[in-house]
């Protein structure tokens, strides 16, 4: 392929576990003018996004909507409801669950962080041990640990924390959509979603619901917030208004957005992800790639693997983007350059996976190895029941 | 006029001081598909965002985006310099005033507020006489004060904050770029700014530049911070990236709009405004406005009116909004209901002043007042030198 047709960022195939792609009619809904956002259109506009929020966690509760990385609602999770000293068990699954447990540390937390390896999902029996063995105000807990593409047993930990009275905080940012996640049907008190993720909208804002519990918690919560402080958040949504400027273009493309979630339906968009899930598995392994993570805890997010042949991970990815268009994300911490992580997530349909593999087979097969990539386009589209 | 040119609320012509009209080019740049922010292309993009900041600012710093309204901004500025405990003095002249003072309260500072009247600015033999009563750590400054459309004489506040030793910390979120402001000429240590502003593009951006006495301030300064700690974000812009995943489409939007900035020159940009500025008290005063503000701290972003005839400021608003497609903010704090605020702020021209008069002008004739339209708007037009 020239380069010339690679030159613009704007035209790579951009599989990455978020910013995900945004779909034409939301990038079209986003570019609409600005409003006053203190004004009668502004409080309809946030007001059915809010109703629509509803469903997408599962909650009767208001999910607050903030303007600020997925991490700024984890920061907000933790402020409201926490006060400095507080003993909080940090359940670590990958460098997401290790951001969570910092941003507690950060705010005077007392953290015991229980670390399970990259790869593996928290093991119930080993975090109900952990319970007994303390006294914990709360648990944080990943529901989609995007680092390394495992989803987590979030509705028993959380019943586990319950049981032993803690507070339930869910990192759900990269999960929510793509993976069941039932706010108040798991008992969960405080759950974050972001909006570059399963939402289909640029990266921007992100999502906070609060139980009755956490509510509560949060009026003796000593931990200083100002910008976070969800109460001003609920306090202002009673008339339709952000307590300061939020990012009106990424509402617009927001109330798009959940127009199509709608339309597509919940359960749809969660089948989906897994059905993407599958095909990327079955398609990768006929390439020679190790998944990361085992079938039965597998994100119907993000997949990571291990290339074939020892290959670099970012030396493949590399040429991916060079030379074929296709934008993988890589490994993080421990997992620095030796995984890549193929994002199937928000606006990706199975056409997309039969897309990335092609290249995928194509890189390998330029570097050398012997692939067949009739038989993994072959595999993918079985898995996906095509 | 019939409802049904007014029924899109994006139709409407928006004077207000936030969120600002958005140029085409910017809304078109802002939907470009997304793009990994992990990536050379991004790293790219940021570091020329950065490089043409630096002019906007007036600082061979590096400014740092965040993904946050201005509040955020406020927050980084007290909580990456301060401790608990510390002695500071907030200067208020209104609303925005209030929030910073509030800001430091939140996160254990030992406030003290000096209070001018809404429409003034801060009186610097007020501000001397604070300062030689107290012994503070930093002094908090409002550029323009959105509130009221004031602006306050940073440049002489922060060398009488300086010569007491304190560090000064500014609020210019409305002002940069419509009102000078040098952060190395007058010796500023923190200065905050917003994207929905008189960078012109969509809400969702704040920057934050620090003085290296600041950063000397910001190494033992123990207030908590995470999502806003600045040395994580001046850390990872070595590399051209964002510590957490920032608002990509506001950043392509920005690229554009500095692009528009450089263009158009960084004085010519302020004579504008000064210029819009002049116009809208000049056409207003002749349809019997009364402006909030004397002229010699009038700011260039924002006029504050009271209407004429004791006539009430959101029932105006109300008639101008729904009969005449017209967006004017209201008034703030003491001020709610009493005042209009006629925004000239960002992508505003000449023509969009004369624009707003005739439509003010036209609500006041159907309301019963007796208005010159063709005064005002000569008026305003001799006043922009046209």
């Amino acid at each position: 392929m020239g380069s010339h047709f690679l030159d613009s960022q704007e035209d790579l195939l951009l599989l990455i576990p978020g910013p995900t792609p945004v779909p034409g009619r939301v990038l079209r809904a986003g570019s609409r003018p600005m409003m006053n956002h203190r004004c009668p259109a502004f409080h309809e506009l946030l007001t059915s996004i809010t109703a629509d929020l509803r469903g997408c966690f599962g909650t009767s509760g208001d999910p607050l909507t903030l303007t600020a990385s997925g991490t700024g609602g984890l920061e907000a999770a933790v402020v409201n409801t926490l006060s400095p000293g507080d003993a909080v068990l940090s359940v670590v699954t990958g460098a997401f669950g290790v951001r969570f447990a910092e941003i507690a540390t950060a705010y005077g937390a007392n953290v015991t962080r229980l670390d399970f390896e990259w790869g593996q999902a928290a093991d119930p029996a080993a975090v109900a041990d952990a319970l007994a063995a303390g006294d914990y105000k709360a648990v944080l807990l990943t529901l989609n640990e995007t680092s390394t593409g495992v989803v987590n047993p979030v509705q028993q930990l959380a019943a586990l924390a319950r049981e032993a009275g803690a507070l339930v905080l869910v990192d759900a940012i990269s999960g929510l959509l793509a993976t069941p996640c039932e706010t108040d049907g798991w008992d969960l008190d405080v759950v974050v979603a972001g909006s570059q993720k399963a939402f289909m909208i640029p990266p921007g804002l992100t999502f906070v619901t609060m139980s009755e519990r956490a509510w509560t918690a949060s009026k003796s919560a000593t931990m200083p917030r100002f910008y976070f402080d969800l109460a001003a958040a609920a306090k202002t949504l009673e008339k339709g208004e952000n307590p300061w400027t939020p990012a009106v273009s990424l509402l617009y493309g927001l109330r798009e957005s959940l127009d199509m979630i709608v339309e597509e339906g919940l359960s749809n968009v969660q089948r989906r992800h897994e059905r993407l899930r599958d095909g990327v598995r079955a398609g990768a392994a006929e390439l020679g790639f190790t998944p990361l993570a085992e079938a039965a805890v597998a994100s119907p997010a993000v997949t990571s693997f291990r290339p074939p042949g020892g290959l670099e991970g970012d030396a493949l990815r590399k040429i991916l983007r060079n030379k074929y268009g296709l934008e993988l994300a890589g490994g993080q911490g421990p997992l620095k350059g030796k995984i890549v992580r193929f994002g199937h997530l928000g606006y990706v349909h199975d056409a997309d996976v039969l897309k990335g593999l092609s290249l995928l087979g194509a890189a390998l097969d330029e570097l050398g190895h012997d692939v067949d990539a009739g038989r993994a386009l072959a595999a993918a589209r079985e898995a996906m029941g095509r």
